[in-house]
């Protein structure tokens, strides 16, 4: 078997790239050259310039060939869904309204990235603003089957090797979902720890980012490096964030504590999916504790939709307005529904979202992390929809830190992942939980 | 000898509140003590709330008890020259022109200082505007001289111990010299290194941050903890940052090349000055070489000051314009000189400007770093102005880091610093030079 630069996961690469073994043309050439042969298929890239992505690491090189400061991604391309702004690529937002879209400004992420050494290879394909309505791409695994959303284009380019980092946003089940039918890892950090200015915003309340890539120290790596305050956006909290890629390199000071709900929605796992999270269950023994929560916790996905359609239907008035013929058959009943939320079912819901934060900080004081699954099984079959998102709405609606781990396979040979969930602003503990599960799992299967 | 906290490095106190030995409550009372005790003579507060800066550090101290991520200044006070926007406390900048003035949002230093778990103590005196007036603070060493300025109160809290911690800004001597005259480090990063978002426009061109404290460590740790991208400000640069903190740690793997100038204006120097340096550069012996610069270096003075006036006249035009009278008779004939600056004579200068760029990277090839003066001697008695910055123009012009190390006495006493310069964007480097030139004048001396 020969290695080729797009099979390195992020932490190799920079690793070779740091020791002058590699350079980043030499990864990004790969990653291209990668493109050109799958993306025919996939269709992952909403925009992709290759000339420019080769300057970048060509300058990159010449940086560290100048002995200057390099950052923790020195010329690893990233890839960008498709709403996150960049003042030298356009941003489109996957509807036609916003073709050939062009911001002066970088989102703030995206200055962090370039500070910290990356190359911005690209916009991946997001579902029509970053909701229900699918877009072109297809899952690398099955070309018949969805890569899920709304971060499509992220996890498809992942999963595919074209790049080995790709950033999305989750307001549902975004991040975890996609990961899960693609794959790969997914991480979404604690609401506020990644600042969203420059973002499309679809939902203040519920909008989150997070991270593609194919090992958990590389979500982690990806998520520290695009972690920090930013007074603009008002989720994100001023303190300190902790450091998520040490949490994916240590060893747990005693076993975790992990709790499993039976939620009323489980009987939507699929059989392989339901079978497979038994297992793990099985195989982690003691560690789990099987729950039977209130039936709050199952009524918790009605506020969430409740809050992301009010929100999305104001924020986006204007665009809703202005171009409602521009939008798909897919969203507009849920704007018209949406639009029909009054303020007094909004604040309830937000209410009710408060009290759920309350029960989750009290509850992890008992527990490290919940087990749960990622989504209810394999991609499903490519169509006007990205999947069931409902296995990440209540960790996404209380704001969560989440990973998926792609550890299982469905009835077809497509992955499914396991998602962990971890106390607020304790990323690096869940990601400490993760590498333990991972391990033990890996272990007992061996 | 009693060790109070406030007498700690905040190396030493961040140290001692990681390991739970001190509270940040604890460290903040005892600065707020020394200050209640000492800054009747110094005055080096233009805003100090004593509740909330306590306020601020009983609930850093609730975040390390609850095990959330802590930053690298957790807990510690620092103090801001009194033109950095804070969004719970005024910024008046020196003038009565600005008195009450509050922002609503913080500046960009400010927000990354909230993350790295500062305790932002108060905001220091500067002089108007920032520019050549002084106002109110006395040298803490001796209250009939200046403690320099424009970033007079910053360094005057951290020579009387009312901080570990002070911001300044440097547009031509601001940093170094108050730090020279003040008896601490100082440390200018390269320009472009620190983002002025939010802190007072004088010169787009000159203004740099800098930092103050009473170790090498310190002024690196403090300046770490504020560098980074910010598109907002047009000399930021998108690149990654170096560690300092880290240089200040490091052995040189080889003893460093250092570069005296022989300059037109050394004559400026007083006896002590003079004839300290000249042991300086005695005990590093050959790693120091003698230069007789071309006169164009001397003609940079003018250089700057053309930049500075030009600009600090159209940057704040609208403040001159309303507000003439309650502008001091030290600035008043500066800016109508200013106004008086054509636009060709203005960009002349700064195509001078960044010739003596070019010409300093290819210099630093073969050196480096830079020794020279801080300051033409100890402090000046107090009066209108705070003394004489041209030893540190050059270096201000042309944006390279600079730090003042308080190694020598002056005829009564007083401390007087010694600068070295380094490259562009190798901060770090400059650091470990300068850590070896602190510990070989120490062992020599000894």
């Amino acid at each position: 078997m020969k290695i080729k630069p797009h099979d390195l996961s992020a932490v190799q690469a920079a690793g070779f790239i740091a020791s002058g073994q590699l350079k980043s043309v030499q990864l990004v050439q790969s990653c291209l050259d990668r493109i050109a042969e799958t993306d025919g298929a996939i269709k992952a890239w909403a925009y992709l310039n290759p000339e420019y992505a080769l300057e970048q690491a060509a300058a990159l090189d010449r940086r560290r060939q100048a002995g200057l400061p390099t950052g923790p991604l020195h010329g690893l391309p990233v890839g960008l869904k498709d709403i996150i702004d960049t003042r030298d690529m356009p941003t489109q937002r996957g509807t036609p309204i916003f073709e050939g879209r062009q911001t002066a400004e970088d989102a703030r992420i995206v200055e962090m990235l370039r500070e910290a050494g990356a190359v911005i290879m690209g916009k991946t394909v997001t579902t029509e603003l970053a909701f229900v309505h699918a877009n072109e791409t297809r899952n690398p695994h099955n070309a018949d089957r969805t890569p899920g959303g709304s971060s499509s284009g992220s996890a498809a380019a992942v999963a595919a090797g074209h790049v080995p980092l790709a950033i999305g946003t989750q307001t549902n089940g975004s991040v975890i979902r996609p990961a899960s039918f693609c794959g790969t890892f997914g991480f979404k950090p604690t609401r506020g720890t990644i600042p969203r200015t420059g973002v499309l915003l679809t939902s203040k309340s519920l909008d989150q980012i997070g991270t593609f890539a194919r090992t958990l120290e590389d979500v982690a790596l990806l998520a520290d490096a695009i972690s920090g305050y930013d007074q603009r956006d008002p989720e994100s909290y001023p303190h300190a964030r902790p450091s998520t890629v040490e949490g994916a390199r240590q060893e747990v000071p005693v076993d975790p504590e992990l709790a499993w709900f039976n939620l009323p929605f489980n009987d939507r796992l699929s059989e392989a999916a339901a079978e497979g999270l038994e297992s793990v269950i099985e195989v982690l023994g003691s560690r789990v504790t099987r729950m039977d929560p209130a039936d709050q916790l199952g009524e918790l996905v009605a506020v969430q939709a409740r809050i992301h359609e009010y929100e999305i239907a104001r924020h986006q008035a204007e665009v809703f307005d202005a171009h409602w013929d521009q939008i798909s058959n897919t969203l507009k009943p849920i704007i018209e529904r949406a639009r029909k939320i009054g303020e007094a079912e909004y604040q309830d819901a937000l209410a009710v979202k408060a009290s759920a934060e309350s029960f989750f900080a009290e509850f992890f004081q008992d527990y490290d992390a919940i087990l749960a699954p990622s989504a209810a099984g394999e991609a499903v079959s490519f169509g006007s929809n990205t999947g069931d998102p409902i296995f990440c709405t209540l960790w996404t609606l209380v704001g969560l830190p989440c990973v998926t781990l792609p550890l299982l396979v469905g009835e077809t040979g497509l992955p499914i992942g396991v998602q962990l969930i971890g106390p607020a602003q304790k990323d690096d503990r869940l990601l400490r939980t993760a590498r333990w599960c991972q391990n033990h799992i890996a272990a007992k299967a061996a």
